[in-house]
């Protein structure tokens, strides 16, 4: 695994690999690696051959009142892990590297940002669409893995790239929960152990509308009530943020629950703001989930 | 010359150049190709050996009351002189090929459009960004050359450029003119020859600005005035949009006159809005103009 800082080096040794004719698979992070990051590293791996993790808190994304400077961090244990892994190349650069000047230039895509997680926070998507393009331009991918646990986010990369043309394929991987439930993000390790043993509502919630939709309700409303009444009386510690079920075209909220819908929340636990989401496809046949939608 | 209409063929034709280790030239147009177009693929031709030219007339970057339907389009006349010049691939998409939903990304560069013609024309600079960036993805190319007459373009362009790194170089071309002065633009063909005589003022307004310079005149303010007044009293069919003098950087508005600034005007003759501009050096030894700024 070669370790690289900079984005002359990175376009050097991908430079070369791409000249070998090797397929390039690009996974970006945030660091401080779970078995969900891992899991996109494999899914790569089965799609391509010469695998570039990204590894950079990007301050762009964190609002001012957010958790950029708290945002935790273990470079040693996320080599560690990438290294046993056998991915090609790490880029893992400073903050100067990657915005040498205050960036002026902003992102929108209409109606996909309003909703959910968009609505909370401001210019959050602005800066995840800004990290990502310059990392798609300096490594220039085949593929680009993605978390479905992230849905938005997910969504609104895979429309920039469909607008903007990016010659490249995103590519999302299922979410990984822990045993209970709880999906993986590095913001868990906020959750005190009272907080983390209440955390699993997020999940059992989201099992919970899955099966109100499988005994036929179709009215986003009631399934979204019995979810808030779920999370008020089994965890106290956690205070809702948003609870929605949406479309995946246009993330717009649905009431009446056909075709491809998400349902997708988020709450807070203490420091930790959790977020959480099931996609399913609701026909004749009953209620399918679908755990990678690209 | 290999003449294509989609993004498929675009990107089969440019990758086998590419891979035949050719570097790739993209020359982006709205096609009534002139001199000044012309002028753009020579200098490619001295800096790169596949020279691509892309012939779209965009209508993102047109305003709703703009002269988008009225725009002069000759396909026959522009692929005859792009083959008289050798270029290897001319692309010339429909629009639904460019635009195959309504597109709901949008662009800003903050500080960069708040002046000169981003004032007058708000979205745009949206529009000319979303176009570049498809282009710049679709083929990819080494360099990417542009007008400089089209100042505040270029220096969004390069902007973004550096802001998305963008694999690329930005490289611009001097502004091409007729005889008495006026710069060559495909909207000139809209003046009447009452109007075609008047508007060299555009170039004339800016040499006297320089000559007042060079006389050592520094306030932005009395340049102003003197253009103002030589276009008032020498072309009655003109109305003055806006003369202003600004930084390079951010194009914002100079007081006082030192180091690098340009001078810019538009100037509405009856149908035609026509602009032109000036980058000057100014220092100790003088004022030097500076035809391309990268």
């Amino acid at each position: 695994m070669e370790v690289v800082r900079t984005i002359v080096q990175t376009r050097q040794a991908v430079g070369a690999a791409r000249a070998s004719g090797r397929k390039i698979a690009l996974i970006p992070t945030m660091g401080y690696l779970h078995a969900g990051h891992l899991s996109l590293v494999r899914l790569a791996k089965t799609r391509a051959d010469y695998i570039v993790v990204s590894l950079f808190v990007n301050p762009t994304q964190f609002g001012p009142q957010e958790d950029f400077s708290k945002y935790p961090r273990d470079e040693a244990r996320d080599r560690g892990m990438l290294e046993a892994e056998g991915i090609d190349l790490l880029f893992a650069p400073e903050v100067r590297s990657i915005y040498p000047q205050e960036p002026r230039i902003t992102f929108a895509i209409r109606g996909l940002a309003d909703h959910l997680c968009g609505a909370r926070r401001p210019s959050h998507f602005n800066g995840v669409l800004l990290i990502v393009s310059k990392l798609f331009n300096v490594v220039q991918p085949d593929i680009a893995v993605f978390g479905q646990k992230d849905l938005q986010q997910l969504l609104l990369i895979q429309r920039m790239v469909e607008e903007l043309n990016f010659p490249l394929e995103i590519v999302a991987g299922p979410t990984v929960r822990e045993p209970d439930g709880l999906a993986m993000s590095s913001r868990n390790s906020y959750l005190t152990s009272a907080e983390r043993r209440q955390s699993s509502i997020l999940y059992r919630a989201l099992q919970r509308a899955k099966a109100l939709m499988e005994g036929g309700e179709r009215e986003a409303e009631r399934v979204i009530a019995q979810m808030r009444e779920l999370i008020r009386s089994e965890a106290p510690l956690g205070q809702i943020d948003y609870i929605s079920i949406v479309d995946l075209d246009g993330l717009q909220p649905r009431k009446k629950l056909d075709g491809r819908c998400a349902i997708a929340l988020a709450v807070h636990f203490g420091r930790a703001r959790l977020i959480d989401n099931l996609v399913l496809e609701i026909s004749a046949d009953g209620v399918r989930e679908i755990p990678a939608i690209v």
